[in-house]
């Protein structure tokens, strides 16, 4: 039976209805030797040790139940409209695809879920896709995500009123034109110019020079209709700096560009190929001037130009909404690259020489360890990220009654954990990759799709250097100032906490880890206040001498922040979840002080004694031990739906070696290739056979 | 003449020829404000700054002036026939290939460089590509770089005299079959078989399940004529264990795979796409007996098995010829990253707001710093790698002589630098990827490929993980032994040295920094050998409960490795080169052991001075001020032509920003929609047209 199995003829798996499990042995993973259980087996004990219930952790995760539910009817009706539903048929996107087809494959994906969003009244797409991904993945997402937002923060009523139901009812598709070839993160370096024509009373939108043409944008080389481009407003020859322009791009009959605008698409990326990022050259494109967005800035006919005094925090303030998204998403796309991992981690076994039957490779001390330590920080993304958005709510609520106090503290939180947690997230998902060995660097394994996605996050939406920057900006301000802002209030007292008295167990106390991050931020915000006060030469060459100093003290500070928002999380949930939180809360903290393979362990260990050292190590035993049974579970509760993940390795019912053959005896080159009696047919004919047949002769053996 | 030159039509950039830059203005990357110098002046700006002549460099690093000349001519000859010699013409890896174009593009290539080395009798692209990935990127470079080195290693004399000719020639073309798709790095546990069939004098070469699925051996989906198979040997119902057989796989006269074999290609992967990664399932197909690979062991016609009783030893030794070839490629490929990312930081100018004029961003330090510490760590990649080599050598002069005392040693070092250098290239060349911020991860920016393929050293050939157990096996059992091995003597000697003496310009002295790297090594040796006994349970257990500790010791010892390598390089170097490579020698360094970024300070943290952490931290800033003038030429000296890299951002020229526009302007997709009138028809027509109708009428703005 097993060996029929292996030797089903292609034709059987050639269709998904053929490759339904049934149909096959169920047995395809026994192993001759030694090996009973199946890789489904396999994973269902594993599933099954559980000490918690996962739906339960769902909810908080996703809002509560009845987010939960619109979650996943929204997800299974898209995925049925695409035809990924079936977890043995190839998903499309492992098809032959090239860069016009993966276009247009996000093109069919933006439809279907974009039309779902109108049609059942829900925003589950509204900021990220239907594989998890930011919703600018794809074509038409950039509207709910970036072009809606920025039209409510930036028109002023008339305007509002004239293209928000527009972009709201899908009858134009919006972009977000601000990038430039030669500029991104510095905002000001932008070179594109709008110039009012008095005359016409329009502003012409021009490009200047090759770094002015605007690159990157996402949606704008052949999806959408509308375009903000961001642009130096010049007005008789002054140049008053960048401002928001709405123009229409193409033509609503035959979706042609409108006349001086050249439009065009980037080729690949390293993930995002569903979208079309684009660029654009205006050359003298007249747009009317009340396109000019001008809610908190106004040009009259005459060319008076007016703007709110407050104009450029209240601006700020709105923008912070994107980096919260990505924020979040990142918690996700990490979720996402860990449920493969530990699913696969779960059913793959592998012995070593000294040891008689084969264990799951979770066993494995190396694997466990990075697998719950990376899950624990998946949580601890989460649990940020939730913390910061509702601080965000507050100050918007603030601003909107004229009160802008907190815009630097909010900036400066939105600022360090766009950094810290997409570099996180990044590095994680390519270490969950890595922990699926061989296996991962397959794109079908879904991990290198997930890995590239995320590693974007890194660099788009502000460089996480210049990420960095604007933290340490915050906390040297603070320490210059005459008194310390209410968060950095530890720099003061640090050195009164009995830090030495602290020993074994002391360290599963969170409030006694609160005061150890204390410690730590306050000793190198310190120390790199005092280098910079050292310098002798300007400001800005001090903080470009001292830039690691000044780096790794605003990660502490983050860092303690991220502490602090992962308690206030776990107090707040149900107690039947408590006990599994505050393992995962210790030994993300543990981890981030005492492992020996993090970079944050060096500015633990110079102040924490090698004994308190080696007890954080040896308590991360222990709380490895206790949230093995639960590694499955603490994944499951993120609620991929096996579609959303399109893995070979990562579907939930653990059957990967009988997928992996399915899967690929779908794959459209070996489909062509049986068709030719499993002949690659021009490789052979133009390549290989005359290759080998210029020895001469062909080998006779 | 700048506003021309954007908004020149595309027609004129359409093809290789009209992008010539002479035909549009030189001073495209002009900014309006502030900038007079064109990206090509600031890329010689900042060569002609070097300290140094790079292609004194270069002879070391390739090999000396004979084998640069050579290496030069064979890329200038294959770059000519494959049509990438022009670096204004869009290269074809970046057109539209889908998963097949992508697999011819990869047999065309292959077939020029093989063909080049045969007709030049070179050996250049044994061991890489024509872009710097290992040869088996490309699907005939399988049989120089593993089929004919393992049939040197396993044939009897007979087999040689038959079988090398074929494979020199050209007349067969060799895969290796080993991994399963249940089993790679544990060899032990292939399910394979090849059972000895006495009444035909024949092995049956059979897959039991689906587990045992040949899975992943590089040409061997649809390129290959003959492999390699490594299979449990069954003879009389006894299991002799794993053992190699020679098969021919497909029929040389229409290339159809033979009868009861099934082979296909596993569909895309991060990289290596140009080969066909593939699959085999066979069903009891026969060989002659004379197939199996007799060197060491032999089967007679009765079935009676014989074998060397050092055969393991013997093929083991030989097998780290791979481990070699990849731990020196690494090199080069992280080389390749920092070449393209150092010429873009050169060229790239960015602002902040308190600075008048933009410089490069080469200029900020942790730009720089993050450079030329990767760049120093290609460097010790380089040199550890041809000491390594060295080593090797000796050992195979050695067994030839019966002699196989070192194999423990040399296979550890393997091991070692295998996972090191791996690991330190693909994140290095992931860090030189976002140090070209969003550009990088642009696909035509040539780092998305460099660093998905230099991650996949990370786990094949040995996963990184088991290579450290494998030296720290070593270490424990050196430990354990009556006396120390040789390379262990510092484990006794290390509190003789008066480290707490040294401080300032002391750590600038390499013989300071061995004592410094012995003292780590030896702590963290001590520990987890003391770790280890301290554990009552099984070896085995003892061992995985403090598996961190234990990679943290090796890692310790083969930094001290790497560094001594890098002393022994520098000693050898001409005069003229010897102040650049100390510098490069001691930040390397200085880096591992005091950079609060690595993961490695924190294991030196615990035992130096804050006052010796501060004077390396402030040293470590004088070293960066030394180097910045020559970074250009430290990554010239690699020696990588343009069409090698495939970088629209590290040509060495420095045009980016028009480069970019060029190349952009001949995607495919952009040509397409161009004959369209600038639209993406199907989308237009299959998907935004009808959305943007569903509202009802179209909008009318």
């Amino acid at each position: 039976m097993r060996l029929m199995d292996v030797q089903t003829s292609h034709a059987q798996h050639n269709t998904a209805q053929s490759s339904d499990p049934q149909s096959t042995s169920a047995s395809s993973s026994a192993r001759p030797v030694a090996q009973s259980l199946t890789q489904p087996m396999l994973m269902e004990r594993a599933r099954n040790q559980a000490t918690f219930d996962s739906s339960l952790l769902t909810e908080i995760i996703v809002g509560g139940k009845e987010a939960v539910a619109r979650q996943n009817d929204a997800f299974a009706r898209i995925e049925k409209a695409l035809g990924t539903d079936d977890p043995w048929k190839l998903p499309p996107r492992y098809g032959n695809m090239d860069r016009e087809e993966m276009l247009l494959e996000g093109l069919r994906a933006a439809r279907v879920t974009v039309n779902d969003g109108m049609d059942h009244g829900h925003k589950v797409f509204y900021q990220c896709n239907h594989e998890w991904a930011l919703s600018n993945a794809n074509p038409f997402g950039l509207t709910g995500l970036l072009f809606i937002p920025m039209l409510k923060l930036q028109c002023n009523p008339e305007q509002l009123a004239h293209w928000l139901p527009l972009a709201e009812s899908g009858m134009i598709i919006g972009s977000y034109a601000q990038t430039e070839l030669g500029h991104g993160s510095f905002v000001a370096g932008l070179q594109t110019t709008a110039t009012l024509d008095k005359g016409s009373d329009e502003f012409v939108i021009h490009t200047p020079s090759i770094p002015a043409v605007k690159y990157w944008p996402g949606a704008l080389g052949y999806a959408s209709t509308h375009t903000i481009v961001i642009a130096r407003m010049i007005i008789d020859g002054k140049d008053y700096g960048i401002h928001s322009f709405i123009m229409q791009i193409r033509s609503l009959e035959d979706f042609k560009p409108l006349p001086g605008i050249e439009l065009g698409d980037m080729g690949l990326k390293m993930a995002y190929n569903g979208t079309d990022n684009g660029y654009a050259i205006f050359n003298h494109v007249r747009i009317p001037r009340t396109h000019l967005l001008s809610r908190y800035n106004t040009v009259s006919e005459n060319g008076t130009y007016h703007a709110d005094p407050l104009r450029e925090k209240l601006l700020y303030g709105g923008m912070l909404g994107a980096r919260s998204t990505i924020i979040r998403n990142s918690a996700f796309q990490l979720a996402q690259a860990l449920t493969i991992a530990t699913r696969y981690s779960a059913v793959r076994v592998q012995g070593q020489r000294s040891i008689p039957n084969e264990p799951a490779i979770m066993s494995y001390k190396l694997q466990h360890y990075r697998l719950l330590t990376l899950i624990s920080k998946a949580y601890a993304i989460l649990f940020a990220s939730m913390s910061a958005n509702a601080t965000y709510q507050k100050l918007l609520e603030a601003q909107a009654r004229g009160d802008h106090g907190s815009l630097p503290y909010v900036h400066m939180i939105m600022a360090g954990l766009k950094a810290w947690c997409t570099q996180t997230a990044a590095d994680g998902a390519e270490d969950a990759r890595k922990l699926c060995g061989g296996q991962g660097y397959l794109t079908m394994s879904g991990l290198p799709e997930i890995v590239a996605s995320v590693a974007g996050c890194c660099t788009f939406e502000g460089e996480n250097t210049v990420m960095w920057k604007q933290v340490s900006r915050y906390l040297m301000k603070g320490m210059a100032a005459p008194a310390l802002p209410l968060d950095m209030a530890y720099v003061c007292s640090y050195m009164d906490t009995p830090l030495s008295t602290y020993d074994g167990d002391a360290f599963l106390n969170p409030a006694v880890l609160v005061q150890v991050f204390e410690h730590r931020a306050a000793r190198l915000v310190t120390e790199a206040y005092e280098l910079l006060c050292s310098e002798q030469g300007s400001a800005v060459t001090a903080e470009n001498t001292h830039a690691v100093a000044l780096q790794v003290a605003a990660r502490a500070h983050i860092e303690l922040y991220i502490l602090r928002a992962f308690i206030a999380a776990v107090s707040a949930a149900p107690s039947a979840l408590q006990p599994v939180l505050t393992n995962l809360l210790i030994i993300s903290h543990l981890h981030t002080a005492s492992s020996p393979l993090t970079p944050t362990s060096s500015s633990f260990t110079s102040f924490l004694t090698p004994s308190q050292l080696s007890a954080m190590r040896s308590l991360t035993n222990v709380l490895l031990a206790r949230l093995l049974p639960d590694a499955v579970a603490l994944t499951d509760a993120w609620n991929f739906s096996d579609a959303s993940m399109g893995s070979v390795l990562g579907c939930r019912d653990g059957d990967v070696y009988k997928r992996i053959m399915v899967w690929t005896r779908q794959l459209p080159i070996n489909v062509h290739a049986r068709e030719n009696g499993g002949v690659l047919r021009e490789g052979w004919e133009e390549y290989i056979g005359p290759f080998l047949g210029e020895g001469g002769v062909r080998a006779k053996l």
